[in-house]
């Protein structure tokens, strides 16, 4: 996905939201915001918004030193959703269609994302995120061509995006393994906003239950120009990829690779690309996939 | 009142919401992008948001030859306005303080801001104006002040804001003039986003009911530097000035000048230098006019 005009504000946005996190005094923000506007100045717009985001995150940490300004968060979201995990799973009880109401609840659990959401509070509304979950309904479903790919599929990859998220996601791994499939979940390297790591996936008890690989670098998304040479054998050889999140969304739009998206459009920027509305949740097929089969 | 760096990515937004009204094609909003990215590179933080704002709008007239692009929205906007106008009228006779009731519904209008609002949608919710004036509370509340004052005050000014809110405006003037008071209501001298220009106030009728004069500028606020000296003499005669808006609380809250700020704090920027929050209304009685009084 290219980047649009709009991507601009919102990237000086999450620069100065991630800048306040991290208690910059005023005037290493403002060189690090003067330096990011020189670097937007010459923005790539063929790039994917992520890629020109990392600039942002890139900026902050060498300004400030602060490698991972969003551990804390981290930790704390994965605490908040492992304590309401018993209450996922109660709702997953009730679903008439278990595979199907997990799959909701791991996009549930991606209203968990520091990035671009305006709010950087550490108290997550749960009760939101449950009530979400019943009323939950999909601008896009391929549920039904993707479970038919699931069953004829063995390597399953499933790319985590946010941490507290995957929690939410253990629940949907949880139930594809259920059905004998082999499942292997994909972390990021460092830590990128607050994009899950290792220490994540363990925090979340995914090691417990699968393998955890990890992609071999710290960006936003999954470009794989990124990826470690051991994560794209991984990737290339996955024969069904739940991607999670907008970031993947953006970096893999056009990938040749079985993907399905599962992610909420948090900007018009996205949603106007899945041809949805803001804020509207979707679980689309890739169109690369689609020519396949 | 100084630069936020809340304010770039604002600018930035503002200029986007802008060029799409233009129908700009995309080459031209990538070449006012990059100007104006180039020019917030070395913002002046010691200057108002509202004169940091002009630069963008100068770039669009620059790059994009249009000179008014809000031009018809504005005119949209009166029409509305004056067509509910007997409607405002009939809070009036209801409300138990007919001259608090005119401030709020003035205050109501102020709800027609095209700058920094996400959307320009020429259909305005007049519902929920109506709604509004019903239930608004002032976050700062010096009406008491203001009152005691405008009965010892003669030479009053009244520095409209928007087109569409100026008809709401005329509710709050034409109780002033009632009670016997000299009101005279400045209005922008060029376009500058949906501020009110002369021919605004004609539409209005505010021609008819008292004198209306130019600021001399199409700035957004009312820097004195960039008044008239024919405005600027009023402005200094005056003994009572109401000043609507944002930008002119940017550009007038150090003055020495005797002015109550009338107000909604459409960003966080503002709300924290008004200490109220995000979207509250103020009715504000400035420092200096405290002091002298």
């Amino acid at each position: 996905m290219k980047t649009c005009f709009e991507c601009i504000p919102c990237i000086i946005n999450q620069a100065i939201l991630t800048l306040n996190l991290c208690n910059t005094d005023s005037i290493t923000k403002r060189k690090v915001l003067q330096d990011l506007l020189k670097n937007l100045e010459n923005i790539d717009y063929d790039l994917s918004p992520s890629e020109n985001t990392d600039t942002a995150y890139d900026l902050i940490s060498k300004y400030t030193g602060i490698k991972d300004p969003y551990s804390s968060l981290k930790k704390r979201h994965n605490e908040m959703a492992l304590k309401i995990y018993p209450e996922l799973e109660k709702i997953l009880d009730k679903g008439k269609d278990s595979l199907y109401t997990a799959a909701k609840i791991a996009i549930a659990g991606n209203i968990i994302d520091m990035g671009i959401s305006s709010s950087h509070s550490s108290q997550l509304d749960f009760n939101k995120i449950m009530e979400n979950i019943k009323n939950i309904s999909l601008a896009i479903d391929d549920f039904t061509d993707f479970k038919d790919i699931l069953m004829s599929s063995d390597n399953i990859l499933y790319m985590a995006d946010n941490a507290g998220e995957i929690v939410f996601d253990k629940i949907f791994i949880t139930q594809i393994l259920k059905l004998d499939k082999n499942v292997k979940v994909s972390v990021k390297s460092g830590p990128v906003i607050n994009d899950a790591n290792k220490e994540d996936a363990v925090q979340a008890g995914i090691d417990k239950i699968t393998e955890v690989l990890e992609t071999g670098h710290n960006k936003i998304g999954n470009n794989p120009k990124y990826m470690s040479n051991a994560f794209l054998n991984e990737f290339k050889k996955a024969d069904l990829i739940i991607c999670k999140g907008q970031g993947n969304f953006e970096t893999l739009d056009n990938t040749e690779a079985p993907v399905f998206f599962l992610l909420k459009a948090k900007c018009n920027c996205i949603a106007d690309e899945l041809g949805v509305n803001y804020l509207d949740i979707v679980f689309k097929k890739s169109d690369s996939f689609k020519d396949k089969k």
